[in-house]
């Protein structure tokens, strides 16, 4: 049967705890997408055996396809196979094979294999063994009452490589031949209840549409998102209509639209840099290189990135950038004044043809009346157009200021190279 | 009845795709840990009545304190408050005081409150307004059948205040009197199995122990976690047993342990950089940046960072760092002469104490045969040493690898001044 529906459940008590992400479970939804299989409910479970049990069974109960990751170990905490044949009532056999392979593992590091490993080797029968490269515990690919359990290890680097090769043909072979297609718009520079008041009566007119496009705003950290999703069997009728309402939401918005192909605003600056053979080079302050280490995230980068320099002892900002000391004692070392000569500095020694100057209070010390906490100033200097300088109140704590001072520095280069 | 165990349900369509992390459960499961209630499971569910309202039945039913996040919005989309009210069987009635409150919130801003704002303003018969400061959806504290469910509005910035301020007291009122009490080792510089065969005898015994300590090992990105949790009435006898097995698995593993208190790498080195007043100054090719910026991560770091240098081009490492021309030509830019040139270069320049190089290839191009993608060159200067440099191989994205660069440079700080 061609699975329409999903649930991911990830097991391990780790997860509960609050250092940690599922950070599969947003892999596996977005490849579930790509294949036209809605996720319905993802849930993190601890290694008890009760619970695990129950989630199971409810999952398998309502959705067409369960993928289970982690707790396919070799210890007694590492419940996952045994739930799942006991609640599909599927007995276990060892597997000799599976046991071979990771004696071999072991072997080729000159280790024993402990005798615990052989419970990696149990197979529910019917089960087709999914073979893990990267590890030692397989993975398992269940095909019961019409409906598909999917077992997969926990590491993220086992886990890929094995849901690509393994799992996203199978499944792609049963899948439906109603596609979910999906695209999104990203914003920045208005807060989201004006991107709600402008977009609203485009998106509940699309969504009495037939087929109708659903549509999400999310408000994240500097910016605000809209994904727009739509099924339907005719490809070229969906993708037809996903984007004439996209259109309509981007005439609504405007320029505020920094991306509408899921690239980030890192990614959209470096192709407008590299587009203009325009090198970048960021003398920081209170972003201390997050600027910097943002733009260079991206694979490629080196070839627009000159160089950044955080400057941020006062006297710093003079031995390394050449910001006037007498500048800094009169105006401050947050001003527009120094975010200007900041940009400027940077730009001659580096030769950059884009220089951004960022200096500000990100907290959660350092505020005063006149320059709280957040207020951070911001100079851009492209070829070409007058210099950019603007002071800016961001909320929040250190992080969030810092991230959204970066995410609004390389907004003004968009908006000025664009 | 004091609760013991709970879930939490996060709603919210949003949340299911590959875009975005559930940050609020992490914060949850601190919070919920410290007042000694045990977190079971936690799940995302989208908008879908029906699905929200079977996790909801399944989470009262087998867990002591439920708590919703999301859903509590003005929209139809926003199903959690009529959910819990059905399931619960107690009607809503609206609250004039919650209209005038969210009447005020629009007119302060200059704006008509819109009439679908009252939905927000329906409470389930005997629940607790929970009053939120910070957007139009109150929350709702509900004590039912010996069990408690709070529902609080998504944004990390209106429900956190709201747990701390309205939640977390009730909730420790309730507590058990029997305490969770945790420790944590973070270590750095082996790998998962080295630290599991150092650590394991001593955990089985421990598990085995009255009470019994149960110990999860997390191998997060650059690093190891061992997590350590005991449960007892008796909080002198509890932190004692933990301390005693904290101090065995510490003499195990040595010096590789950089944080016994759940501080960050960034915050360590911080913190020794601080005690020591020095000062702290990087030149960073490969990481872009991130070191400075993770180190800037940390309130009152401006006392001792002082500098940073991304010098990405060839001719930026020479102009910026002094790095020799003849140098880069004759060893390559990712060399351990070079980077202990930058790290040389940055201390001339800004005559802080501590400082670091680091040249690298962090991919996906740019790698050769001798140099693969994961090559790093890390050169560390501290007072009264001699020179430290070492090339490392890391693996993973490009990410991956700048992070691990980022945390094998502080590590070697670390262990320089400690």
């Amino acid at each position: 049967m061609a699975p329409r529906t999903a649930e991911i459940i990830a097991v391990g008590s780790e997860l509960l705890g609050s250092t940690r992400t599922d950070t599969n479970s947003l892999y596996l939804a977005e490849r579930l997408s790509a294949l036209g299989i809605d996720l319905r409910i993802k849930s993190v479970v601890g290694d008890e055996r009760e619970d695990l049990a129950t989630m199971f069974r409810h999952a398998f109960g309502r959705s067409d396809l369960v993928i289970l990751t982690g707790g396919l170990g070799p210890t007694d905490d590492d419940l996952t196979r045994d739930v799942v044949s006991d609640a599909l009532g599927l007995p276990m056999t060892p597997d000799e094979t599976i046991v071979t392979k990771i004696r071999g593992r072991f072997e080729r590091r000159g280790m024993t294999m402990p005798e615990v490993n052989r419970r990696q080797a149990q197979v529910p029968r019917g089960a087709v063994v999914l073979d893990n490269p990267n590890g030692t515990a397989p993975g398992l690919f269940i095909d019961h009452d019409g409906k598909i359990v999917i077992l997969l290890p926990g590491p993220p680097r086992e886990l890929q490589p094995m849901f690509e090769l393994l799992c996203a043909g199978p499944l792609q072979d049963r899948a439906s031949d109603e596609r979910a297609y999906r695209t999104s718009i990203f914003i920045t520079g208005r807060g989201e209840s004006h991107v709600e008041q402008a977009v609203q009566p485009i998106y509940s007119r699309w969504r009495d549409a037939n087929p109708p496009i659903s549509t999400t705003i999310l408000a994240a950290m500097g910016q605000i998102e809209l994904h727009l999703v739509l099924r339907d069997r005719d490809e070229a009728r969906g993708r037809a209509s996903l984007e004439r309402a996209r259109n309509e939401l981007l005439a609504a918005i405007g320029d505020d639209v920094y991306s509408t192909d899921g690239r980030t605003m890192e990614q959209v600056v470096g192709d407008l840099l590299a587009s203009r053979r325009y090198t970048f080079a960021a003398a920081e302050s209170c972003t201390g290189g997050l600027l910097t280490s943002r733009l260079t995230d991206v694979p490629g980068s080196s070839s627009y990135v000159r160089a950044g320099i955080v400057a941020y002892a006062y006297e710093d900002k003079t031995a390394l950038l050449g910001v006037p000391k007498a500048m800094i004692e009169s105006d401050g070392a947050v001003s527009e004044s120094v975010a200007v000569a900041m940009a400027e500095g940077i730009r001659e020694r580096t030769g950059a043809d884009v220089t951004v100057g960022i200096t500000g209070v990100a907290g959660p010390g350092g505020g005063t009346d006149k320059k709280p906490v957040g207020t951070v100033v911001i100079a851009v200097i492209v070829p070409e157009k007058p210099v950019y300088v603007r002071t800016y109140s961001f909320i929040g704590g250190r992080a969030m200021v810092k991230f959204q001072a970066t995410q609004a520095a390389m907004d003004r280069i968009r908006r000025m190279l664009t």
